[in-house]
């Protein structure tokens, strides 16, 4: 078998459709010589995207898939899609052809469909999405993002192992400190699933990294570099955050076009603004991962453009080139965890 | 009998003892005509912050209480402590001397006596902490905040009728619009418990004020008037929206203190940043309400000084001017909700 492709492409996932993904590619490859890339999609669509892009085309392969999953298709209906454009790279990592998948599209199905295709990696019960966000100490690790809503204290230690991986891995952390979300901080507050969760790790190969518990205002306040949680709660925490950033982005802006004074004030800080928005932008960095699958995963937003998609192909080289899913797998095997 | 107070205020509970609280009650006295307040604590202490502060002192009343139930207290040594000043302001409550109460304390502390001495009002299950934070509509009614960390449909659907009657009584919201707090929009998506309260809300007296299901990007960026939720969520939620808030306030003195240029900018931006402080402050609605007691109960943060803990006293006085509690029980009878 010739050499693995390092990422199979779903190129028809997302709200922008294929012309936003191929320019995603190229933007990444013009500041990264690319690994090669299976692009997985309607041919006739994909092959003039790629003749009028020669940095994609350099590295990308097409394989054609006539059907698209949509953003709105049931899970039942997108596991029956054998011919959809995520069903193919799906299994072209599946079959080995490549390490890793990366798409824009529906969330559930790819959750789904991974599942069911790639399989849950051994000592893991439930796969999870972990996702960064800006956070006072720089950058944070929030899992799980909405793959389990619904988790017992098993699954909440399980996520804490494959965030650590996922920060050691793919944010170049030493020893990444990890906290568990609840109401309260006190070690003695929670429910029995917090307090059984918070013994466990304390106990683990994690115990020197764990923190205890964190709130809801630690997270992007950076007490810790990782905050675990279930995935209702978590998928919550998230957007609430990004929410939040967007509001007082909006009013800065209105503040700084309000009259003459404030269009100058607004020219003078150019450079201090330009970096303030690159910290609070939710966006930087693109690419939730699904962690816990035989198989790197990972989830651009739907809504991304070309520059979007570009920071999920490098997160998803980085896993792939740094042999994500071994290392987090070896981690676990030597952490019988239960 | 007397007329009652308007409000028993404990004045031991916060982090920063008597002189912060009857400083807040001096500053509200500064802005309105004070109805009596009932002062509830050590009187060596209150006697002379009062003698100090006649703003205070025209419409305050000390009733002696000599112990004081701390921020680190247990739930079961908080209902024994019949004597401490929180207790003691209840019970006034609970008599008829007083119509509300406000306190800094102990949340958990306060919620648990409360339930005890004056009860859950009729036809509710659950009382429920609400809040209110800046969103893009203004002002946004949260709830539950913790008081009940797992709930049923049930107890969200008596969230809603609560948060409606806040929302209209406090804020002066005509038919303010409301929010079931999911991981998705789409009215088919959600576990059984969030499907019933949200076929429950359709069907009910609140049918047309109903949203919906909303995401966590909602809750700020203000799709509804009011968002309902779990208090386990809910809690998180609120601490991650302040979070990130000030997470974003604190770049943004950075950005302005950054070299001469960026100094002159933020001397030039005076007045428009002060509104943007305003407007993005998670403090600037200082005052949780435990909603669902027999009697009003205001709850402000324990690290509140004394412009903060006004602005809880302001909003004690409203809800009791208002008959709050009579109309939030009126308004659940005319609404069998089971």
């Amino acid at each position: 078998m010739a050499e693995p492709f390092a990422l199979a492409v779903d190129a028809m996932g997302g709200d922008e459709g294929p012309r936003a993904i191929v320019e995603g590619i190229a933007q990444a490859g013009e500041r990264h010589k690319l690994a090669r890339i299976l692009l997985v999609g309607d041919a006739s669509r994909l092959t003039p995207l790629l003749a009028a892009s020669p940095a994609a085309a350099s590295c990308c392969t097409v394989r054609h898939a006539p059907d698209v999953i949509d953003a709105s298709a049931r899970v039942a209906a997108a596991l029956r899609a054998r011919n959809a454009s995520l069903r193919v790279a799906i299994d072209a990592v599946a079959a080995g052809e490549a390490s890793g998948l990366l798409t824009a599209g529906n969330t559930a199905a790819v959750l789904a469909i991974s599942k069911t295709v790639l399989g849950t990696m051994p000592g893991i019960h439930r796969p999870a999405i972990a996702g960064i966000l800006p956070s006072q100490r720089g950058t944070l690790v929030l899992l799980d993002l909405g793959a389990n809503l619904v988790c017992d204290a098993r699954n909440l230690v399980e996520f804490a192992f494959m965030g650590d991986g996922f920060a050691r891995i793919v944010l170049g952390q030493a020893a990444p400190s990890i906290g568990l979300l609840n109401v309260a901080s006190e070690p003695e507050k929670g429910d029995d699933r917090l307090l059984r969760a918070a013994e466990i790790l304390r106990a683990s190969a994690l115990g020197a990294q764990f923190a205890g518990f964190v709130e809801g205002h630690d997270i992007i306040g950076g007490k810790t570099d990782i905050v675990v949680t279930d995935g209702f709660t978590g998928n919550v925490a998230m957007k609430m955050g990004e929410g939040a950033l967007r509001f007082s982005g909006a009013l800065l802006r209105q503040a700084l076009t309000g009259g003459v004074a404030a269009r100058l004030a607004a020219f003078l800080m150019r450079p201090s603004l330009k970096r303030l928005r690159q910290r609070i932008d939710p966006w930087q960095y693109n690419g939730a991962v699904m962690l816990g699958l035989n198989g790197v995963v990972v989830k651009s937003r739907g809504s991304t453009d070309g520059a979007g998609f570009s920071r999920a192909v490098a997160v998803g080289l980085n896993m792939v080139g740094n042999n994500f899913n071994d290392r987090i797998r070896e981690a676990v095997s030597k952490n019988v965890l239960f």
